[in-house]
């Protein structure tokens, strides 16, 4: 009988530490936008995306390799930066050989935990790159977490949901004894045939935040799969193509 | 406009330090099976309950104040221990005026962490008291943490729906801003036809494990409403019946 490889699902930050960071390949979840921006930035032919967790830190390196720099603070361009977390920001005819220096916060702490952990490799995944994650994961033939970034380590809807979407279509070439990621893929597959509905309905707490924003177009696009579909891989200090 | 509570629900107790414990009843969830256990003792007539966190402190309490002491380990008695964790060994014919000192690892330890913290108020709950629990959160009219123990921090199946019945119960009277407490209902309204038939499919790991130690019976009373329905209280070190 085949050893398959094991798949767990991280639901917050918090809970990283419970699973075999260094033995496994980390896939970073933060759908609403980060990981959705930068496979978006990739497929229309940005070099690479630069995570970092700090607008001063942005300045700093944005300056040093003349990137575009990017990042919002409570729904706004943060100070001294020059562009935001829409995916729509990120046109080919804009980004196209150049480097996107990019600050979050739940999902670039997220990757620096993994990254201090010792991940054995560590990709973005979102609703945008959906199958080039899942394609990726069954070929590689590793343990595999999934770390949702949360908000401000507060479980949320849109993660899990990813979470759900990447298992319902990998699950049968994993070991999955995880309770979280069987809550995820059924949440995943009770709100599928309309996520952008389900999260509505289910009063999930970022989709208010970035309604009130008059973002319902990104929520739009960042539920529908493969738009952006290519595999974000860190190295380095950089998310490039694989 | 009235002014609702909060509800919150705490998914592991690593992600309990995220929400406002001094200024909230914690209800501590674990519902395989410490927290069925308590309330089936109370609802028996145990004068009180201890829960305590190691063998040798059950042991030593035990003795000096000629308590059941009760607790396993890996699905047995522990040694020096008299009794299990099952809520079948503590009919009213034996526990009746007894004070039971069980000890248990993942709801002890949340209802420690939960008292350093200040919680306002610690009550257990499980299906065997969900009515009393739900009927005590309206009545309180205060903000409430739905703390699930988990497993060894990871989140798991039956505590999660649990906390989403007692949301399915109580949601109007209460603000819910929080996507754990969305997930969990959502989990609970899907599974709660036949939750231990929802275990199963869902290759729940707790499931499994109590079910390798034959324990089905066991599953099946733990899953079931309020078949002792009492509110355990802890006042002064005790769990005592409301």
């Amino acid at each position: 009988m085949e050893n398959k490889p094991t798949l767990h699902t991280s639901l917050s930050p918090t809970l990283l530490h419970l699973y075999d960071v260094s033995n496994s390949i980390v896939v970073i979840i933060d759908v609403l936008r980060a990981t959705s921006t930068i496979t978006t930035a990739l497929y229309n032919g940005a070099r690479s995306v630069i995570p970092v967790d700090s607008v001063a830190r942005c300045i700093e390196i944005g300056r040093q390799i003349e990137g575009v720099t990017a990042g919002e603070r409570d729904g706004k361009i943060a100070d001294g930066l020059e562009y935001g977390n829409s995916p729509f920001e990120y046109p080919r005819e804009f980004i196209e050989g150049r480097t996107l220096v990019l600050t979050t916060t739940n999902g670039t702490r997220l990757l620096h935990m993994a990254l201090d952990k010792g991940a054995k490799e560590i990709i973005t995944g979102s609703f945008p790159n959906l199958s080039a994650v899942c394609d990726h994961l069954i070929e590689m033939k590793q343990n595999v977490i999934l770390g949702c970034a949360a908000w401000k380590d507060r479980v949320n809807m849109e993660d899990t949901l990813f979470a759900g979407a990447v298992i319902s279509k990998v699950r049968k070439h994993f070991a999955i004894n995880c309770d979280s990621s069987h809550l995820a893929e059924t949440m995943y597959e009770k709100g599928k045939k309309d996520l952008f509905d389900f999260l509505k309905k289910h009063d999930a707490s970022h989709y208010h935040r970035l309604m009130g924003f008059g973002l319902e177009k990104d929520i739009r696009y960042c539920l529908a799969s493969d738009g952006a579909n290519v595999l974000p891989l860190y190295k380095e200090g950089k998310l490039v193509v694989k």
